[in-house]
């Protein structure tokens, strides 16, 4: 998937910015922009956090244009607010769910411009890739949901997965919980080897009868509830459960092969800078070890960086 | 998952019909109560249809208590005017998706007594066993989702699948559809070798774009759509698309376990009677036989009975 040319890369033409002449304080703000939850943060030029703001869900394709347009607007006041500041600020990037192609940055765009001098959008994964020194390396993510995308130095993107909880999402949290509760049920059937799973989840989910998770997995859409799973799920693999460790290493497969899919790509030199984010990553570092040993003997790894915020990241990145 | 007691035999405890001593007509009514619609059926005393009714779905816990009743009352309605009767009828056999628990018959048959002098309830699965002699034997339906369900002699029950499509519905038109997709754009994201589907599906969804996939995916929650995507896999596995070919054998391995959980849990003396029933099992003659072929690696099985309407085979089932 490569990426329509003049939105990969926010600095190619940046000019000084008109405020700064005159000595007052320049303002970066990043946007991490997902599915359920908006955070604006705005930093100074020393890239010190001044404000944060947080507001609803920014997937116009979730919410409808006019709400995502309003939790940005709303997350990025409160952190102006925060900070003491004024709209416009300087520089912003704002890394939204949703925005892919042409017509969603001609939708999205126009009425966010008013945020700051220079506005540079892009997908809310790409601003991972903030973490990463000239935005160049491979970034892996896997919370909910998974994706892996690439930029190298020429400015050509690439990305692997992110395909959504019904066709993708391989290795994510959401994925991992699935695949535990289709193992659970089938070992309720007779058709799969038994498990601790079953009774974990049931205690997890406070259920009397196995049969009842069928009524708590569809009484929503809530995919973070499933997702939520995948802790369970990691620790009866390290308790010694062989269906949990499957599903665990299926997905710790499926991570490496999407990271490795953006490189092959990708025209990288020698050892790739590597950033990681979302939940399932970040805090199951016995996880995030399998992961990266199973992308280190694939390709060379670089420096491997841990992006717990995006948004921060972002607004640190375009001061440079 | 073995049933409560005393809703799993349609014929314990009745007794003969009043008003045969009259000589007047004696009706028996046949419903299977889906997820999206409702089909009652209306045959006289020699099993001859002399009327049916359609109305919208009756899974209460999806379309709401009053909804679901209504819509029974809808079609039953119909089909008596359509053969000239009056309700109550004779006897009844309701089928109705989400009808599980003691506590699904105590909220439905207060409300659904009025149809007929003697109602019959059970899940609309299970009304495919009617197409047995005795209800005895197992049943496999494979359509938009996936079950496997048996009786024995001794009138214990089991059930095997019917999870649902986010943790089950394994070898279901939903499953072959869904993994057919995710190939679909695993091949696009170089995670996965090349396949037809790509092309097949996009042609079939009149995309100009592999990316569009995901909006059509995420436009609604309509799993009949992809369920429908089921007999373009068939179509390129028959073609020789090795990866369709997987999906295919993936899907036709489940049916063939479900049965053997359900066969291997119930006591069944020699030959098994079969009952199939589900549109991917129904119209495709090749998979059809692909999964029988495996079952019969398994266990030996009687008779093979296909179920194009189990409302009218539990409505002659009745009158037995």
């Amino acid at each position: 998937m490569t990426h329509s040319p003049g939105y990969g890369t926010p600095d190619a033409n940046d000019t000084p910015g008109t405020r700064d002449a005159g000595g007052i304080p320049q303002y970066y703000l990043g946007v991490d922009g997902g599915g359920t939850k908006t955070l604006a943060i705005v930093v100074d030029a020393q890239g010190q956090e001044r404000g944060r703001g947080l507001a609803g869900g920014a997937n116009y394709n979730a919410v409808g244009l006019d709400q995502a347009i309003q939790h940005i607007h709303a997350a990025v006041e409160q952190a102006a607010h925060a900070a003491g500041c004024r709209l416009p600020l300087h520089k912003a990037w704002l890394g939204l769910a949703g925005v892919d192609r042409p017509y969603d940055y001609e939708a999205l765009l126009p009425l966010l411009r008013s945020l700051a001098e220079r506005v540079h959008m892009t997908n809310d994964a790409d601003l991972v890739l903030s973490a990463l020194e000239e935005t160049v390396g491979v970034v892996l993510i896997a919370g909910t949901g998974s994706i892996a995308l690439g930029r190298d130095a020429r400015g050509t993107s690439r990305r692997a997965g992110g395909w959504g909880h019904v066709i993708g999402d391989e290795g994510s949290g959401y994925e991992m919980g699935r695949l535990g509760l289709q193992a659970a049920v089938r070992a309720v059937d007779g058709r799969g080897p038994r498990t601790t799973l079953l009774q974990v989840f049931m205690e997890r989910w406070r259920l009397d009868n196995a049969n009842d998770i069928v009524g708590y997995v569809y009484a929503d859409e809530d995919k973070a509830k499933i997702a939520r799973l995948a802790t369970d799920v990691l620790t009866a693999a390290r308790a010694g459960d062989e269906v949990a460790e499957t599903i665990v290493r299926h997905a710790a497969d499926e991570l490496a092969l999407a990271v490795s899919a953006v490189s092959n790509a990708l025209d990288f030199p020698q050892r790739i800078p590597l950033a990681l984010g979302g939940g399932l990553l970040l805090h199951n570092p016995d996880f995030r070890a399998q992961v990266l040993h199973l992308i280190r003997q694939q390709q060379p790894i670089g420096e491997v960086v841990l992006v717990e915020e995006p948004a921060l990241s972002a607004a640190r990145a375009i001061i440079r």
